[in-house]
């Protein structure tokens, strides 16, 4: 065995944790934005009142689907990352603090979306979080991607770039939609939704890389 | 190696993906469930206090199992599902969302079962999830499973005809349970067990497929 | 490869995924429990409102250190465990389900520990859920090595006896603290911190068993 | 195969359990987190409501990134750790006992943060769980490093030695953050920031181990 792919295991070895403490992070807090649903104390007119919370069902649809979309990029793009230093650790857990916290602005949007005076403030604070979001999955890209810095080999420079160009749409499509919560909350409500839909039915950028033998997982044959 | 392997054991790795994912989903819905038994604020009577609240034990009782069910539901039709898709992935989306919220109907559940006026309200949500539920799992595998668009090579066309025949009973029987419920509560419960019960004692529809050697976890020998 | 060792490695894949599944719901019932420990809402005095706690801290550990030890000897007897079948699938279910159950009974003793005329009912109801327990943890392990039904091959009888037998311990042991319960709390308390103690310094009943080379992690020597 | 690699590919098996199952606990932990960010109850003036809650950010912002960083390095020690036994299986549960914890003191931080007379005990509580945590830490890492006693072949003394002093900082450093924190709470909540800060830049202690060939993993090269 050449050192060279010896080293190369190793670090495949460091994505592979980070991985998956990921995915750890992406499944809790998709299920934790389930708590936001609370139980209406109500004598009678229980039906009624399960109705009227359409608010935290909408919100829990959106929160959900953006952050299963956001695992599935994510995903997407360790599959170019192959290598890890310290400085990308430390973007990720800044971009998995963002994930964790997404059930919180959530539960903001769910509880103020009915209160007219209050409903700008909720639908800014939920749609500001996905500016930031996205600037930090972009951070977390570009941070990987620049020089070649952690993707693996044989990957073509074509498909990186591809892959940067189309996440330069996220923090613009949500800064829009910001913009556009301030004016007037349901077309701001409406654009996040039809971001959520253009992300969900997109193909992933930049197509798969070519398949290197895993070092790690070999084949026997 | 040839080509037509490697291209395999990528999409493995995808499948491999997908389900673990689920699995962190499944395992933290079901295990959410507890967060629904609260402690009962009393001064005197605590055991009383304990036993009244059995709508809470039954309907974590049945949502634990139904779950624990569906669980190894989902796990037996990746045992014939290899490739994945786009558009699969999305549906599995919808799939763990409705997993995700199995939580809070049976909160709603545990809550009224004893309330004479909303206790059909409640049992009608319950169920009514369920009938979702279901259908989401059958359009999950006839996606799958239509043409061969994603299973294993080398499985018999009539193992899935019985895995889709199977699951056909599932939105079936939750439905005619959803129309009990509307009609006589107890035996909508009732209804509810049994079909837990039956689905629980029942094998895996399908049988297993043919063991073919994995090509990213190979054998040395 | 004989199709003796492939149907072996088809059956090793089911207890991961059994086993993975389990570890997860451990996992996540064992850190849940931090849920029961909610701030004090006061004015003044925080230091002795925190103190005054203590049955919330005490309830923690002795919970916490109950799942982990629990935790290892589910692992401990997955090291004899090589096949699966569908009544040992539903046994873990419900084994599971009662490990999910924890942190309710531990909320329980947490807020009535102090209570003079209800820390009865409430030891009765931590202490009793730990019965069940050991009786399903027993279930588990005879279930599945009565008759070698479930373990591996290699295995010699001694070891699995001398896990049944150390096994045996369990349910009684908890009975007794069930009854002592009843008659004097801190008794109780003191037995079930004493039979904790005991388990966690014991070492794993049987041994480690013969190591045979993994089929499905194999070795390329 | 010699029985010698036989023999520490089964403790490899059992160091990768307690990694999975610790980074189950550490995933879980730190995405509760976020349940401490209660949505303020507000007729009018959520803009200002949720300002006015920068102690509950701060404080997930901190405990977020700590327990992100203790991630990191948990896992960079079972870099060195490759064999297991029962002592060790038992602090490490007591340290994952203590992770588990830290969303208490965390919400204790949040709620009293600005309250004038209990802010120091809020911040004492905080700062001293850090001083018990590294304690734990240090403990773990010493019992398996003492003496070679589980770490890998073929390591250097040199590089254990490191880690060592390395670790030796930790508890010293929140015990000096402890006692400013009893002396003034802004200072000791600005020494914590930069104790978090200064662990986040530093690169991980004693580089990476020599890069053995992984039994259970192996390349078939």
């Amino acid at each position: 065995m050449s050192s060279e792919q010896d080293h190369t295991a190793e670090n495949e070895n460091g994505t592979e944790r980070i991985l998956a403490f990921s995915d750890g992070v992406f499944a809790i807090a998709i299920t934790l934005l389930v708590l936001n649903l609370t139980v209406p104390e109500v004598k009678s007119g229980l039906s009624d009142a399960l109705f009227q919370r359409w608010p935290a069902y909408l919100s829990y649809l959106l929160s959900f689907v953006v952050i299963g979309i956001i695992w599935a990029q994510h995903h997407h793009i360790f599959r170019f990352i192959k290598r890890t230093d310290h400085p990308f650790l430390l973007i990720n857990i800044a971009f998995l603090m963002w994930v964790s916290f997404i059930p919180f602005p959530t539960a903001v949007l769910a509880q103020y979306l009915k209160n007219p005076t209050e409903q700008r403030a909720a639908m800014l604070f939920y749609s500001g979080t996905f500016v930031v979001g996205a600037a930090l999955f972009n951070l977390l890209w570009r941070y990987a991607s620049y020089r070649d810095r952690l993707v693996g080999k044989g990957i073509e420079r074509r498909s990186l770039d591809k892959i940067t160009s189309s996440y330069n749409l996220g923090p613009i499509s949500y800064l829009v939609d910001f913009i556009l919560s301030a004016l007037y909350v349901p077309a701001g409500l409406a654009l996040f939704f039809v971001i959520a839909v253009f992300y969900a039915v997109s193909p992933l950028p930049g197509g798969r890389p070519p398949s290197v033998p895993h070092p790690s997982r070999p084949r026997s044959d």
